[in-house]
């Protein structure tokens, strides 16, 4: 505190008078230069790291944003135009996004749901600047070979620059992690990837939030405009209380990570094994799939009207993705496993689906009850259907 | 719950297995159609009217997104593209997005750092799309004329509709009311725009949280794709528990605006009363700004220099916007006003600036003390510049 004569006392006061940077002293501006603004900048860039650290990334290549749609937006927008492989079972935020962004082909994936990296190598042209295939499937769940195609790639830059005898890397490999990030390994050096989305929202952290590695050399810009955040690839005053939760749900799923593989695993495939009545479908390969997916496909009825069937018994599943929900088509996911090669005939005609996504609370006794529910819905509804 | 004759008790579980729409139940997915996504769909769909009878707009014209900068890049990279006409003393966040939307003109505030609605006027031509002036600064507290330069807009409308027989309305008009939510009149239709940008963090709410409003027939489109949330204009899990919180800061605000004007009108009265010291220039309008704002230039003594050596002394203050710190320039809006005519010489050399904004918890005491600090401050640097 100053004295009245000017002098400075040992008693200090903090004196908040930066409102218009950020209302609450308590989370001031990361960007602002006084003490409580570098205090919380030293937070955000402490959650850089550590998010790096678990990617295996450095600190600078990760670029926080509100969710995976913007990661995912920014990882396609932000390039420079080109022919675009990607794969049709994407999420709408890959999906819609490459819409606009010129020509783009869609590697069909196989019966089982999963792309074949022969596919890939064989969509990829001299004027491709971008691959973009999930680490794993939202609705269905299956693991997508990443690696594999990964080093199709990198055999084709490799040909690319022998040929033209420039030494620039032509094609980048995005991945959305989205729905591994729970369950499978997150390191982009071993994955192979130029740019990984992540959202926190689905990792058990707060919503509004998410991330995108950006490895070093990605020719990517901004796709909004205004301060020079994040390396100047997003603008706008960071939420750093946010992004904060955010990193600690992230090292906490790294924790107990291969425990809940091994617990996911033995309740799924468990659930799996009680689901052969009414003639059920499994959608997506049984072993290449997330722990916590189960995705079937009850012929006939409505996927909408089990799910609020389910609900109604105090069960919360889904049809398709939420982003999706309600728009009264069936899901595109499904309906790229059908129209694939090798299918039966009887699995072809039904499109519709039911996703039980497991998590940290789920026990076998969720699961028997769950069966049960299903069972009396099936054998109400099919009087009717 | 399901006895295990399948029949229901009385007594219902709640299972959830939707984790993969959202690792938590306790804030499902708003685009679930279970029980517990609907309930998220209805505080969601609450908040988005309690946010439109503020504003005086309708429910379906409020769009929430990550913060004022992705409302701006919405308000301007969504429309059209036409010639643009803005400020120069504007956000970071609308100059740089103005860039890239090819022609703009950047009508030059007076010395006051207002603008004048008649060279707004004077901007507009056929060709025009978009006007977009805040509503006040966030710099110097500048109030601006947004209801004349709305009548300005309105009256071309008119004349171009009836030269060209058609009844469109050719050009728009976005404020951003970032700054001015705390203090001034948010009445959309009083105001007369047909879009404006709300910040959370600005008034008390969470960072990455923000609104736009979009009056009804506004051409506008999304800037980032994915799902059909928020009307289609803004896809991505709506991030319902920071949009609660911000539409209880944003009612907060209501409350208390009137009184919060009158108390810190009369403190920053007092504070700038007292500045009359080693040559302090007060910039902007002493009546036209922000019951909050204080920005004075102290002539050769950086900007930076002083923030520091308030922060030292307890007092977090600001040398321009956040957004901008540290990139060792001096603040474009200070810049504007110096090259504004009719200002005295010795004020145009100098451009640095240190801005305070007060808030709720601010006291005389808290100004008297501040005054105390730069008194000391300025005569301990004195020495040296």
């Amino acid at each position: 505190m100053l004295k009245s004569n000017g002098k400075q006392s040992k008693i200090r006061r903090k004196i908040y008078l930066d409102y218009a940077s950020s209302a609450l002293s308590t989370s001031a501006n990361p960007g602002a230069i006084h003490e409580l603004g570098v205090k919380e900048k030293s937070k955000l860039e402490n959650a850089r790291v550590r998010v790096a650290q678990i990617l295996n990334a450095r600190a600078f290549e990760i670029v926080f944003t509100s969710g995976a749609t913007e990661s995912n937006n920014l990882a396609i927008l932000g390039m420079p135009r080109g022919h675009i492989v990607t794969t049709n079972i994407e999420h709408a935020s890959v999906l819609e996004t490459c819409k606009h962004r010129g020509e783009v082909t869609y590697v069909e994936v196989e019966a089982n749901g999963i792309v074949n990296s022969e596919k890939v190598k064989k969509a990829l042209r001299p004027d491709t600047i971008l691959v973009s295939v999930m680490y794993a499937n939202n609705e269905i769940g299956t693991i997508q070979p990443i690696r594999e195609i990964a080093k199709e790639i990198r055999h084709f830059n490799k040909l690319h620059s022998r040929n033209t005898g420039s030494g620039a890397k032509q094609i980048f490999f995005h991945t959305d992690a989205t729905q591994a990030t729970n369950y499978l390994p997150l390191n982009v050096i071993e994955l192979g990837v130029d740019m990984l989305s992540l959202n926190s929202a689905k990792i058990y952290g707060p919503k509004g939030v998410g991330a995108l590695y950006v490895k070093k050399g990605t020719p990517i810009s901004p796709i909004m405009f205004g301060g020079e955040q994040e390396g100047g690839l997003r603008p706008g005053t960071e939420n750093v209380a946010g992004i904060l939760e955010f990193t600690q749900a992230l090292e906490t799923i790294e924790k107990i990570k291969s425990k809940e593989v091994k617990r996911l695993t033995l309740l799924r495939d468990y659930f799996i094994n009680k689901l052969h009545f009414m003639g059920v479908i499994i959608n997506g390969d049984l072993q290449n799939r997330l722990p916590n997916n189960i995705n079937i496909t009850i012929p006939k009825i409505p996927s909408d009207l089990l799910v609020i069937e389910l609900s109604a018994r105090g069960v919360m599943a889904s049809a398709k993705s939420a982003c999706k929900s309600g728009d009264g088509k069936d899901s595109h996911v499904v309906r790229a496993l059908r129209t694939a090669d090798g299918l039966p005939a009887e699995a072809k005609a039904s499109a519709g689906s039911l996703r039980f996504s497991l998590g940290r609370e789920t026990t076998k006794r969720d699961i028997d009850y769950t069966l049960r529910a299903l069972r009396y819905i099936l054998e109400k509804l099919q009087k009717w259907y």
